[in-house]
């Protein structure tokens, strides 16, 4: 049996709750760490690790929870640091003050430098096996790191204010949020120990769940309504930003999106095949996607 | 024979110039964090993990440089942030241009993210033994984030304005100076597969060494001229900063440095002992205190 997202979502908020204000020995650092972590949203990217070992017909236990949560706080880092007045200059979030709102900005920039830091502390502090360890450290980096997520970051500074071609947006997010998300999956196939083909092949579901999530991301910015999506819309526009629905009108967009999730869905069927078991747990994170 | 700090540092430079571009998928990130690695200062905290390779006996091959020059990314991520407009907000570090200064303070908060995420990646992208990876990811996590560096600087910034005790900066430089250099000497140690004890004595050094190596610094910011240093002087003072020279006077901050070198002389003589090899290679290390 596959837990429901709801079900993880709580196990991960327990946790967090729990485990993040010991490893911080400062008080306003803690504070303000444990503020925006706490602020938390869905859960998804370690939702996504902790239901990939269930479906791979493991037990969740607290080692595989330590290390799935460890990307809650990579990305957590993401959101404070791009919130910056350097960065995004973002007041709000989840419709509450950003970090930097209420610590300051230098306090925020550390908070965000001691999450991230801390993510790679919980890789490996724990009983997990030495090369499950390695593995995740040099799968988080990469993902996360200057040929990934800092990488798309850059590209999207770099983006603003010029036209770029389909291409070189999609290569862009596949950077800043494809490359966490489809490690979110492989973390599952690594904490399980399970063959470089499996490992492929997850991390091929979740690529393609991540250039979906940017999609989605990008057309609901334009459909929704401020109430629905719990921020401000018409945002993109206004930024001129570059954007799916941009570059393809509406329409396009959601073709796109139909296309990534048939790939996912794809991926999701010979993940089936090559384990034998079950991935039916994938569908209520794709149910995500509702136009 | 162990090398000298300046042939460690020409190894050190040749690799970072070398490897670092590689890791790094976009132009501008790359110019920055480049930019902010090769302005590189004395190398001093790689330089001590390799010399404690070789006192050990061991060579210094590809892998153990690697893991060395992580520590160096890492040092160099520190810098960046800190002379962020919202944390010192320093324009000039060794005479050049701050990182900000030149590429915008947005992109310097991502070379910094960068840098420190490339740390990890480069303790695990290579060929060391994956108990050694997990290892020094481990130690280097601790010693750099919330429970180290991170929070000394934090506990820096709640400090300003207040009149710290001696007990209270001793703390705060321990985490914010010592944590790094205990962990740089340490390495040697984990990399070449030492017993628990020996590392533990290299900790020691490397703690009273990097306590020295803080009360030294507040030492010439007092009786250095500015062409010395290569940097201002005086600054602390004018900054009412928590400094030794400031708590204790001149006299007893020059006591205080005694003593930290004395303990680290110990730590040395206990570790010939410990190993049954010279472990003379640090003296050029402490010959760097110079009154």
């Amino acid at each position: 049996m596959v837990s429901t997202i709801t079900e993880l979502k709580t196990r991960i908020d327990a946790y967090l709750d729990q485990a993040l204000p010991m490893d911080i020995d400062q008080p306003t650092l803690k504070e303000s760490m444990c503020y925006s972590v706490e602020a938390g949203g869905k859960r998804l990217r370690p939702a996504l690790t902790l239901a990939t070992i269930e479906m791979l017909g493991k037990k969740i236990d607290q080692n595989a929870l330590r290390a799935a949560c460890a990307l809650e706080l990579l990305h957590t880092y993401s959101l404070i640091h791009d919130d910056l007045p350097a960065m995004d200059n973002d007041d709000l979030r989840r419709g509450e003050p950003t970090n930097h709102v209420k610590f300051g900005a230098g306090m925020a920039t550390l908070a965000g430098d001691g999450l991230l830091t801390l993510a790679f502390q919980w890789l490996t502090d724990n009983q997990l096996p030495v090369d499950v360890q390695a593995n995740l450290t040099l799968a988080l980096a990469k993902a996360a790191g200057p040929s990934g997520m800092v990488a798309g970051q850059a590209r999207d500074i770099e983006g603003e204010g010029q036209h770029l071609k389909l291409t070189e947006l999609q290569y862009l997010h596949r950077q800043k949020t494809g490359a966490l998300l489809k490690y979110a999956v492989q973390a599952g196939g690594i904490i399980t120990e399970q063959p470089v083909t499996v490992i492929d092949l997850l991390g091929t579901f979740g690529a393609q769940f991540g250039l979906a999530f940017q999609i989605y991301d990008d057309i609901m910015d334009v459909v929704a309504t401020p109430a629905q999506m719990g921020k401000a819309t018409q945002k993109d526009a206004a930024e001129h930003k570059n954007t799916y629905p941009g570059l393809l009108g509406l329409d396009g967009a959601k073709e796109q999106l139909q296309k990534a999730l048939s790939q996912a869905k794809a991926a999701q069927q010979q993940l089936a095949e090559l384990t034998g078991r079950s991935m039916a747990g994938f569908d209520q994170f794709l149910a995500y996607f509702k136009l």
